[in-house]
């Protein structure tokens, strides 16, 4: 991964600016480099374009008073945006950045529709990971405690027009947009390492096409969108243990190449051990019943956005974990929000369920009493879920291993039950210059997507990956077009 | 921090070994390097050498069997301390690092002892951060669930025998050791840059002494010991911004610049945002009540060792937290381990310190209730408190705000009550050699204590961080000895 002196170099193929991996922030990059007038390339190290974004449930989190959210009765402003994402990325999340985020999320909106992303003006009004219908809005915890009270609570979770993974048609029009505006893909290509001039200015990548050793000199700039580390169990051991264990959600390829490559020039990565983890949990039985752990205690209001709850579960408390449901509540559930649902346990009373569970006795017992005492009045002092889930649980009850589901049966077969992938990557400025260990941008090189450090404080909200991945891969592929042709 | 060539630097100062920082670390290092026979150097950026070691509490977590344990009565062995350490600092520890630190922890004992340090061959048998006696020994969480079904319990923590805090003897010990070895000291000397050889090896450094540059050629090796980086706010931010806001356990010179001069030299970091955190929280008082959170829950068996719940509460709960004695249990405690109680609610029944405390209705009453029924027949089924500080509360009860104290009152002022240091840093071999980003040592440079990652995971024990310092110190001191005057 070591930097290679631009001297020593054979150039194969010539561009101004060159695209390092083809997922949505590389995407966003490269339409804006050609449509600025560049001559613009993508490496793509997989056989074909799209990436882990193209494999994902393709929300996009944007608001601030979007064609959508305004068709579905919401009147969003970028500063509730701002509060909610603040708060719900935090604490310390970018500012700067997230200022920005928001400020230009209409517009941005605007720039997937014009890249013939279909958005359905209508909104999906129930709590889930991904929506079964081809709803164009979601909320993703905006209407729950305590964020409901920091700001005024508006959907805010975009998405294509399709039901459940709607990565797929996300990337089909970008990757077409892309093309369009004429730039040219180098597939089946794994860049190695970045070329220097003899300056220290980035000039170009050196990559592997199958056996082929292939040099490319880029004349503006390089633009690292390769994805995260989640795939390299060596950088996880070093900057992300807590995903050690845990499935990936990623295509495969998420093997830290970029940050690598980068940080061999000494470049400055930054946050490296913030990550998004995820519990397979159903919200749809989860928001009906309740979330406990292994002592039979809830942690947190279940109507939260599921990655929430998740990641309270899994980095806050020791597990198991079950979610607790009554037949009035499972009964009440869609066939078509059903999946992942394996009730394991079965009982008349909460008693034989704590038995059947190895929960100490009358601990279960104690938190399904107060629950339905306080839920009689609409009440829920402790963690504030919405009056409209709240009922007093009868019986009969089951329970629900939240770790069941496709993380457990992932490629990994890791069977934890979670799966994640990282946030952390190379310190970037506004316009996706990547910095240097002493805060100046390296000449020529940027970065963005999971590759970069984003938006992100110490949480994650679903559509924030795929927002600033590509809200900041846009503005990446402008720097990079804009400098002067081999400018220091 | 930018590397300087040897060629542009007139050397002021040579010698075989350069030690950068007069801590525990530093000291271990320079010890060792100058009774191998080098000419030892050490830079102390203060007036007066001992850093944030000095004003520790002097705590080496030790075992396998010391002298201490064995007059104690206890039959320790390494791989009892092996089992311990790889849960408690866990998940994730370095178990290459730890493996020797446990086989070497007789032989770094008796190398305290041979420098002078004193331990009293006794016991203090009761909780706490620091005792108040002079006593040689005490537990740093052995005997507490989980971990005593783990490993055989021992207590491990070994301290210099004085009241409260031994850091200070440890220094003066160590110190004077460094100087009997023949290392000399350069005071008032802040480093600031690494000079290195065209060949890549670290041949010195660059420093500040008031406003002259001062330079040192090293002929064997550079070890870096100085300190970690909670007193750099923007290294905090990018990489452990857990710890803004909170206090810094530190002399005010942790300010990474070991880290950042081996960084820009293509030095590799490891596990940047582990943290050690503390609460103020009096152990005498948590032991014999119950520590909850702001629902009036408890989340953790009381008796473990302090910085574990602190680690839990601060990390894992939203605060406030609060402490809950009854007047027995009060009474109880003996004066001198009164520091840092300030009960500020005091009450007949706990329904009336459910209403001060503002806590939902009925919640610490459950707990309580379940506490005692339990506690009746000494058992602690959720958490597994040890039988013997398992009483049932009875009025009048006080509870303790956990977050008073001396982090609330520190220098910072920051008063969120809680403090602590980075633990993360440069990647090293288990001599200290500094690994380079494709994980090959640098040449001639070496790291120790909290400029390293050391033996921890994900968690911290009292002990472990003079305790690696100290032992990877010395390691580190003796590889730089042994290179070959110039050798790459």
């Amino acid at each position: 991964m070591e930097p290679v002196p631009a001297a020593e170099v054979d150039v194969d193929h010539e561009c101004d600016v060159l695209v390092v991996g083809f997922g949505a922030a590389g995407a966003a990059a490269a339409y804006e480099a050609a449509a600025a007038g560049a001559d613009v390339l993508v490496l793509e190290r997989s056989s074909g374009p799209g990436g882990t974004s193209a494999q994902s449930g393709g929300e996009l989190y944007l608001g601030g008073g979007t064609r959508v959210q305004k068709a579905c009765g919401f009147d969003d402003t970028p500063d509730d945006m701002f509060a909610f994402l603040k708060a719900a990325l935090g604490p310390h999340a970018d500012e700067e950045k997230l200022r920005l985020y928001c400020d230009g999320s209409v517009e941005h909106f605007e720039w997937f529709r014009a890249r013939g992303v279909p958005f359905k003006e209508s909104l999906f009004d129930a709590p889930g990971w991904m929506p079964h219908t081809d709803d164009g809005l979601m909320w993703l915890g905006e209407n729950a405690w305590p964020y409901n009270t920091i700001a005024r609570p508006a959907p805010r979770g975009h998405r294509p027009e399709t039901p459940m993974f709607a990565g797929g048609i996300l990337m089909e029009k970008l990757i077409a947009a892309v093309a369009e505006a004429g730039a040219a893909t180098h597939r089946d290509t794994y860049a190695t390492n970045l070329v220097v001039d003899g300056d220290g200015r980035v000039a170009g990548v050196v990559a592997r096409a199958f056996s082929e050793r292939v040099a490319y000199r880029a004349r503006r700039g390089v633009v690292l969108t390769s994805g995260g580390f989640v795939d390299d169990e060596e950088m996880l051991a070093d900057h992300a243990p807590v995903l050690l264990g845990h499935d990936k959600v990623s295509d495969g390829t998420s093997d830290g190449s970029g940050i690598r490559m980068a940080a061999a020039l000494g470049a400055a990565t930054r946050r490296m051990a913030t990550v998004e983890i995820a519990l397979t949990a159903n919200p749809a039985v989860v928001c009906r019943g309740m979330l406990v752990d292994g002592l039979g205690r809830r942690f947190i209001n279940e109507d939260v956005y599921p990655g929430l709850f998740s990641h309270r579960a899994v980095q806050h408390q020791p597990g198991p974990y079950w979610a607790i449901i009554d037949e009035a509540g499972y009964d009440e559930i869609a066939e078509a929000d059903m999946w992942g649902v394996h009730p394991k346990h079965a009982a008349e009373t909460i008693a034989e369920l704590e038995e059947s569970l190895g929960l100490p006795s009358g601990s279960l017992e104690q938190t399904v009493e107060t629950y339905n005492r306080y839920a009689e009045k609409g009440e829920d002092p402790y963690f504030h879920k919405d009056a409209k889930w709240l009922r007093p649980l009868k019986g009969p009850f089951a329970a629900i291993d939240p770790r069941d589901g496709f993380f457990g049966a992932g490629r990994h077969g890791a069977g934890t039950g979670a799966g994640g992938f990282t946030l952390g990557g190379l310190d970037t400025t506004v316009d996706g210059e990547v910095r240097d260990l002493s805060g100046e941008p390296i000449p020529g090189l940027y970065a963005a997507g999971r590759t970069a450090s984003g938006i992100h404080g110490e949480g994650y909200v679903s559509g924030t990956s795929l927002g600033d991945g590509t809200f900041f891969g846009r503005r990446a592929g402008r720097a990079a077009a804009a400098r002067l042709k081999g400018s220091g």
